[in-house]
């Protein structure tokens, strides 16, 4: 028997494949399936089932393009909610053999109304469970969000409790537990950087397990969450059955300077993958800074679904990785990226835009003294609940598109982050919309607490 | 029979592999072999010769690596100026057969005393040229340089026009050219852009070989040419057996952030690989600019041999691919790279230092008004030749370290190149010695040419 | 200036790509055209032109998938015989610049009717030559065959003579020749092993070039080509704009063995791209050997075009190398491949086939004796009129599997040709028709040579 | 926190990276050991601690390597057997904290006197353990084998049953086991195919821990172990600090026929690295048969460790793993692979082996009917007590060259397996005897299986 887990950087997003003897389940496929068949093809075994979870609002799965090459049946749990046309509906207590293993549905709603976790037992010792697949219903230190269902917040909540000390923990101490996500992601604010955990140790330490029923549903409801405006994307795609779907995204080519600024002024938008640090040092005028590592993250925030995209990269590598990237997320309407890149754009007598930059000593030092700018902070909630600098704005870089009005487009504004990089985004944003003195702090939080500056907790 | 290139990109080196049979000719390897084992793999072949064309002044040559592992001989011209104790010396007319092909030397002196020139004939048309290995002696539209023997410069200048005239042309309009340099390379300066050609097209086209031999001589004794400090090395090195020369490069590790700002205070001299934006954007102090793909071309200008080196790249595959580029050209003393790069340098609330940036547009208008800066112009000699901005200055990029007292410190210096890249490792060098107001003109004369800016020519 | 040559190796296909400033040709791209998209984003120059320099019968060109991808034009000769939608035709003189250099049309006909040549020159040197792409009218050492026209075999002939005489050798000897194909390609026979040449170099020793017009036409006429199957294909594909060609092929995934086994029982035909010594070891029943790197010059012969394919492999990656292989000449319904391949297969209790083999010395001392077995010489005609084992029963392995009833299949059959690969492919094809003692002669004639066996020449 | 597994397939050793915040530690680090420098890289992290959990003897540790280039310590158990000069010695209760995150020495003893296990904890959930590193104490399913001290059996036995019961156990059945093996190491043998466990799950479910203390050690002292002749020289090796350990593997190169042959003459032993098939298909007389991915298996049985080796392999590429592969266990001594493989061997007219081989059905009727053949069962123990042929010879593959004269070399044998691939290297082995008629089954057990022959059991 076997389980292994596929991780999508950025996405945090945990996929796995299990399997014994000559059969294999997958479970929450992304869009790219290749990576389950190689495992199937070096595990010497065939894919027989996929199992959705529950549906994702924060990725495109794959499942339909697993199931179209390689026959395998898709299985999720029962809802009247909305019809998954390419998926059969299942039930507590549906069993799946594959060889002397055994996936068995457990009904554990509360995140959505159909997730479904999933036992792994083996044939040899019988009912024992040797781990879950728990979705989004339970992550290593955290639980899923129950912000789904506005109308229903106490019932869903209720409904997670249940799930979890009626369904999950009775399974055992003894299981590990297998999450839909990991640390980084969008469905859950807490989660350890660990990706495995046991069932044992989640009840002793994860923190909304400690509670009563009454502290959780509290805790629950009271939570905020962001959504992100490409999620409605997300669950629309994931409950159709178009095309766009099925179809692998085709690598992005080189677009030549003067073309490209032709589709710009066309509407294209232009998207920076470079590091921070070269978007700062120059850009093209009207681009957005999203550095590739960050695209999970922060694309479907700030890139909008209805407008082609134009690349700019530090190599085409670079721009071909994005692309597989963006296109997990549904973003299919990649041009290319820019011939050249910067320089390239820079020889043809082009503007060249820059932005300042403030290291850590001269912003302790200008907030010591007397400061002459904003510093606004882009950070989530959360993290400027723990910590903030004295005197600073703060609007979640999620927002900060529709938020531009409550700043002073003429003043100087110092962006600021955990370390800069999303700082850069923020900047990025904030020259687009004409804000006319605008830097980063490189380092910024982070920065901050190494040089002992002085914070608000 | 077979003839592959293997370029290496940057110092622009072209070496061969010729073979027929059961055997192949390696002609002027470089330091890393493994690529000419590849194609013997692939071809089915055995390296059973290696020859210099010259000593190489401006890399390393493999010759020792690959005889060692594969067993071949290695031959080169003949001389009593030094010892090469790895090789043995051979004459005019020395042949060695590959198969049906054969390579015969002739000695085509000039570039230097030694350089020879390698026939490539087949059995079955004779005396025919094939095709020829010209080394240093005859390019794509150019000559080699004879300014190595400075004593005899009337003495070699006229030894390569016999070379030329006497060794080369005669082989026929019909053969192939297969110089060991193409363009880019420090070996010469007006090569074509083109890796091929034939002796008749260069013979009818070739500038150098139009000229009557006093006019030949004439332009060679005065032509101007950079010399820069790491050939020394490379001659030293390249004809001695050092063990040096035999061991494969240790691939760089990651460095944490404090252990290497140690390092740095201990000498290590931080080179910064990434691209010339991202330097501009945020970089450490005290570093030196140095983009990934000008190592080849720049290294020898600016990085000393006695000093170790740390890296700061934009990934670790960048920093393993600049530690071949370096130990192509003797740079063995690499301490690693920056663990998290400037981000992560930033985070621990260390100085970053940037900067500024001027674009073709505002650099147009400032030429057009009263420039209040000096626009120090990095290009090499006949590039400012061919058109300058008025009331520039110029120092070549090599020679900039050593003669930076000719610059006022306090004045605002603009640097200024072909396209930006150059003036980004210019500013670098100027900031590390302490240049209060540095800004880089992206675009530079590729910009002023597209915007019409008013030129010298 | 720039020319890359994209060799494919198998088909011996060269495809060219050359530019100069920021524009770029690509002349006879192949199906797969990502090669030229990251060429043109190295060199930072757009793809303005696609040259097609005659009807490929041998491969699917690229010209409409690339086309699409750059907005570039495709160009091709005059023709009324055909259309080809995606094309327009053009005429000799016509001058497509490129920076500074230039490629002009010189009409070549005889190869096919629309054959064109494309001449290379340099801006700054005039008219001169500096080479030309001469498609399928001259070759290294060798000259287009003239045989798809056989009602006008005289005419094309004396065409031809008159392209090579009138149109391509008055562009000079220093003329650099850059073919359509080399060595190996099914397009030519007398082909040298090198990739490069001059219309000098051809002059002076091509055998074709020697000839005088009657001596030439009589050659020609005279000449036996083989002609595949599959170019029949190719041809009717290459002037279609079906949806065919612009699909990039689809990766084949792992087929577990009994699905594997039942596909095969419904009409799947099992390919077998292991080492001709795998399949001699053991094999699936009904299968036929064609080593991975023997598909371009074998497949369009023993491969039908309306039967779906299952392959065995070593590894998934030499399963999806040899789809793309495949695809290249237009073999696009790959089901999969044996997951598990021999082993796993052996491992269900099915057959597994081997057959025997006889090495050099056992086989001269079954020459020297009385054989008792039929030596099947499976080599090209060209081959064994050059030498050939005494008694040998020759047929080209093209033609075998309709000329198998001139065997037979009662008495043991030793398959022959140059080393054993082929003749494994043959011994393949011999017991899929039921021939019931076959076996394979490892080394074939480069063993009867090394060990003086009796041939006849 | 993060815990990486680094898997060595083959060896099916596990090794480990654990890390928090800015520091990491490695467990059992594998000779080449630039993998966890890449995840220190990726990961951010420095790597500040090695531990070794015990000597191993079945692959030599990278320690020496990781810390010559990282400057971390090597830990591990204390010992006054014997000295390992680059090892700092630890005892109960040390501790090493990396981030938020610690690892506590536990002595585990029984497996070896020293072997020491590190239980995972992390700061905010103070003695509660996470997870525990097990090294050879406790397998998934299995525990360490106990015979290295043949002469204090039942005393080391009873020191494993006190490790298990009174140090890892009490951790809680939360805790996750992280050993150094899983199943196919010949550290163990009833180790589960998942790398996956909870001390939870092995307490209810591992057959070795359900046992009392007189039954545990009654169970290990009457086991039965290979004891493979390689693990003398790798515990000889990781207790030195030789040279041969800390340089990295040279890359094998080819070989021309000739100089092999005559490699071979003179000592070199001849290793075929190509699919068992290959082999049987045509060999190189007097080569053992050791498919690439059964290196780890089974070199250490059949490879001398004093005499040079030559590689006959499928492709470059299959050479170099496999060189890497054997320098894991310590067999530098590699001369390169034959150019041309088999295929070139025969066309120089050269002696090529094959043997026969039976498929199931062959083989069952022959079982059914009056075989006339020694079946040679070369599987391990525990599998032969399963199921065996009647009538079958057992010889384990490991023993079998010393107990070759058991056999009659003049009667047919068919070897057998499990699969056929075992087999295959046996019949190698019988050939380089002079064994005269030597057969393979191909599908040896598992088809047996399918077919319903008759088996003893």
């Amino acid at each position: 028997m076997f389980v292994e887990t596929v991780k999508t950087e950025g996405l945090a997003h945990l996929s796995y494949m299990v399997g014994d003897g000559q059969c294999a389940a997958v479970i929450d496929p992304r869009r790219d399936v290749r990576v389950y068949e190689r495992i199937a093809q070096r595990r010497g075994v065939t894919i027989t089932h996929i199992f959705e979870t529950h549906r994702n609002e924060d990725l495109l799965t794959g499942s339909q393009n697993l199931a179209n090459r390689t026959g395998a049946e898709v299985l999720r749990g029962t809802t009247d909610e909305y019809d998954v046309p390419y998926a059969q509906m299942v039930r507590e207590g549906k069993r799946v053999e594959l060889g002397q293993a055994s996936l068995t549905v457990v009904e554990t709603p509360g995140h959505t109304l159909d997730s479904i976790s999933l036992v792994l037992r083996h044939h040899e010792t019988g009912e024992s469970a040797l781990g879950v697949f728990t979705g989004d219903a339970l992550f290593v230190n955290d639980v899923g969000r129950t912000d789904f269902y506005p109308d229903r917040a106490e019932e869903v909540a209720n409904l997670l409790y249940d799930s979890l000390h009626e369904k999950l923990l009775p399974l055992g101490d003894q299981t590990v537990v297998y999450p839909a996500h990991g640390a980084g992601s969008v469905c859950g604010q807490g989660m350890a950087t660990r990706d495995f955990s046991t069932l044992g140790y989640e009840k002793a330490h994860n923190p909304r397990l400690q509670l009563s029923r009454e502290a959780f549903v509290k805790a629950k409801t009271g939570e905020h969450h962001d959504y992100p405006p490409y999620f409605r994307k997300m669950e629309e795609l994931n409950a159709s059955e178009g095309p766009g779907l099925r179809v692998c995204p085709v690598l992005p080519g080189p677009i030549p300077v003067d073309a490209f600024a032709r589709k710009q002024e066309e509407g294209m938008l232009v998207v920076d993958l470079r590091m921070a640090e070269s978007f700062a040092g120059g850009h093209v005028p009207g681009s957005i800074c999203l550095p590739a590592d960050m695209i999970a993250s922060f694309a479907g925030w700030v890139l909008p679904y209805d407008t082609p995209l134009g690349l700019v990269a530090a190599s085409a590598e670079q721009a071909e990785r994005a692309a597989l990237d963006l296109a997990r997320i549904g973003y299919d309407r990649i041009e290319g990226y820019l011939n050249g890149a910067v320089i390239g754009w820079a020889k043809t007598g082009r503007r060249v835009e820059t932005f300042g930059a403030i290291d850590g000593p001269d912003f302790k030092a200008a907030l010591d003294g007397q400061t002459d700018f904003t510093v606004l902070d882009v950070r989530s909630k959360p993290e400027v609940e723990e910590a903030r600098v004295e005197g600073s704005t703060h609007i979640f870089i999620g927002e900060l598109t529709g938020r531009l009005d409550e700043l002073d487009k003429t003043r100087r504004v110092v962006t600021f982050c955990g370390s800069g990089q999303r700082a850069a985004i923020a900047a990025s944003l904030l020259q687009r919309a004409g804000f006319e003195d605008v830097s980063v702090n490189w380092g910024s939080m982070a920065a901050c607490q190494a040089l002992g500056c002085r914070l608000e907790r």
